[in-house]
């Protein structure tokens, strides 16, 4: 009964028919955000190398089979630092006694078991902390409250929360405290990766929130002297591993040929990883899952990966990367959903041939959604940029990010967050992309692309 | 040089001329706000009975006479169990680990040191808990993720937060979580005053925040068993000491006929009492400055009263009342603003002859501030309460509250929270109603009020 073999033409629907079929489904069964309902309530919050990371690897893995994916596996790697968030705790001692709210920042070193206690130096900007000269801060712990605007996060993340700790120890310091890298005013710190200069000595860094940074500007502006007690007692503990998830739908036509869509299923530890990134994990694995139960596969294989580890510095999407040699070749494109809830609001492009006629069919199919053409420029999300730069094309759906800033990182990272409405229209933009590319197929590369 | 004793009549301007000028003068100073600015930074969280709240009265009554008032002292007055925060923590242990948002109830009695770990009773609703048979939830930590709505504050502080305890208690339960008093959807967890029943073994209490409490409503839907593990190690301290700080502005011609504006210097010990009760402070001690600074005080006294240990029981506004007798029946009439930011909505009326000429005139003063007369009740404010109870006459000046659940009693209670037009817009209120009351006095009594 091999009905394909003589399948009439009336009933093979246009590509972007089934395409808007599929859109449609993921739009009414709401199955992503069931999906990151059920990853953020079953497993919890997914620190990079924690038993609830590897928990959350193996419910994904799980989940694959159920939907029938064609191949479904993992892959694991080793992260260099494993860490864990201990007691945090920090109070202004004098003038006015009173708690700050504030979480480390990943990867920070612990200060002793009782606190230090110490004056602050209180920089408004890290242009004035940079101004300041080697030794000037002795004995001090470092306070930057330099504000974050709508749009800074890389600014604020690369040039204050990465770099902040070991300027501020190279002049002395024997703590950091920086205003969260968020836009929120509630009173939740914002945690994320920092890094220590090699040669400079490791202090405590961690993140205020808003409105006690806000607190300690008005404090400088009446106040001489400001001293604050800090207790932070976070592990390191060492190698840890990692995985990435990944599910196939086998291409029926070219099943060597791969259009791979990701997110991230490891999170930070302070919230469940809702907006970061359990919307973008039910996002692909719902358009995957749809993709896989049309009465036929597209033409190519469509993949989905669940990197690890993402949060500590794109290590899963670099083991994916490095790993691969002749496979990233068959990559014809990747894309992730990492940026919240959505909706998506263009489709952006980082591949060589831009005119590839593929494109403007799938941008096109998009329209509907109120998705507009973006940028000719696109690393495809965290993950895939490390694939991306050894050549791998990218389509970048870029997401409406008002509330994410807000969110990520801190406690407020729960699923009550997500509306239905934002994250179903992401995935009928995924599912239609995931699916289009890989029936349409497309060659995106050209000599511009390594 | 008695000019007072010929002044023209031209120069002598109308009682709403001069209201409608200090309300004006109010707002464009931006007073109240500054005062509530200075109190919760210069002193921070203010705690019945703690050095704090000793220090916020010795602020006030330092400000109060820099701003020139008449007479200006404070009366100091036992409460009976004075309670300090400790640490705080609670997580699920199984089935998905995760750390959960809470904070201990007002006067909560501590678990042991290193916590307690139990299997969860979840009810939905506290119907469902009191329907629950003595003995059935031995061993247990009740949890009563009871939702509040809008509007439904005193019914879920009174009902749940106030009796849950001892209600879960009475059943076997060895501790109690409820979902937060609150209507906010962040992060943060809800305190506030709790009681336990004599004869009932008193069990630790905390409150989780709105996020955490859904989880585990998510996590009751799909597991069976939840076990939760709590640490709360607050302690109480005995009896402490608390006190009403009070300044007054002599009136010209019927001193001895008092004008009360309250509101409460104490607050919770999570934020830094901005909205509940910083707010109110910043608008009677703004309104009572303007009203000193007139060429000529009203006809009446202008009392201000910063009450204290208002939170675990108007502890200040009750020893306030019962600490007199005569000079309660002086009091013409009473109000206090603790409601927030405001802006002010209404003017309610709790008085025995509400056809007074007085409080038309008033009422119509209020009218430009968008101030419609309300209703025919008023208790006049928590702290006015118990006077009421014995007499004294009170107004209500209604906030519009759409915040201030979402934010009292919690870490978010900050000034960065209260928006310059609203306050300005409440301390207008204030301050006409304290200048004209004063000015023009009133007969509010009647047989109907005790």
């Amino acid at each position: 009964m091999a009905m394909f073999v003589c399948m009439p033409a009336a009933l093979r629907a246009a590509p972007e028919a089934i395409a808007a079929k599929l859109a449609q489904q993921i739009q009414e069964s709401s199955l992503a955000l069931e999906i990151a309902t059920d990853l953020t309530t079953e497993i919890g919050p997914r620190l990079y190398g924690s038993e609830n990371e590897k928990r959350a690897a193996e419910w994904a893995m799980k989940r694959f089979h159920e939907y029938g994916f064609d191949r479904v596996w993992s892959e694991s790697f080793p992260v260099e630092r494993g860490w864990i968030r201990g007691e945090e705790k920090a109070s202004i001692v004098s003038p006015s006694p009173q708690n700050l709210v504030i979480t480390a920042l990943g990867g920070s070193v612990p200060t002793p078991p009782e606190g230090i206690e110490a004056e602050i130096a209180h920089f408004r900007f890290i242009e004035d902390l940079l101004a300041a000269p080697e030794g000037s801060l002795k004995g001090k712990i470092a306070v930057v409250t330099h504000p974050m605007e709508i749009g800074q996060y890389a600014k604020i993340s690369g040039g204050i929360r990465s770099k902040g700790p070991s300027e501020a120890a190279r002049r002395g310091a024997i703590a950091f405290l920086m205003r969260s890298a968020g836009t929120d005013s509630d009173r939740v710190a914002h945690t994320g990766a920092t890094s220590y200069r090699d040669g400079i000595p490791r202090i405590p860094a961690a993140a205020l929130s808003v409105p006690d940074a806000q607190q300690i500007d008005r404090l400088a502006e009446r106040f001489k002297s400001i001293r604050i007690k800090l207790v932070l007692t976070p592990k390191e503990i060492g190698a840890v591993r990692s995985q990435n998830v990944i599910a196939e739908i086998t291409g029926r036509e070219k099943p060597e040929e791969i259009v791979l869509l990701g997110a991230h299923l490891d999170s930070w530890d302070l919230g469940t990883g809702a907006i970061d990134d359990g919307t973008g994990v039910g996002i692909v694995m719902a358009a995957g899952k749809l993709i896989g139960e049309l009465p036929q596969a597209p033409k190519r294989t469509v993949r989905i990966v669940l990197f690890g580890a993402e949060e500590i510095g794109l290590v899963g999407g670099k083991y994916y990367a490095d790993s691969r040699t002749d496979e990233l070749k068959r990559h014809i494109v990747a894309t992730e959903a990492d940026a919240g809830q959505g909706p998506v609001q263009f489709m952006d492009i980082g591949v060589g041939n831009p005119l590839d006629p593929s494109i403007s069919r799938i941008r096109k199919a998009l329209e509907p959604l109120g998705i507009k053409p973006g940028r000719s420029k696109s690393s495809g999300g965290p993950d895939i940029g490390p694939m991306h730069s050894k050549g791998v094309p990218a389509f970048g759906l870029s997401m409406f990010t008002d509330d994410y800033f807000d969110l990520h990182h801190t406690p407020n990272d729960t699923i009550d967050k997500v509306e239905p409405e934002r994250i179903n229209q992401s995935a009928a933009a995924f599912v239609t992309v995931g699916y289009l590319a890989a029936e349409l197929g497309g060659y995106y590369r050209a000599s511009d692309v390594r």
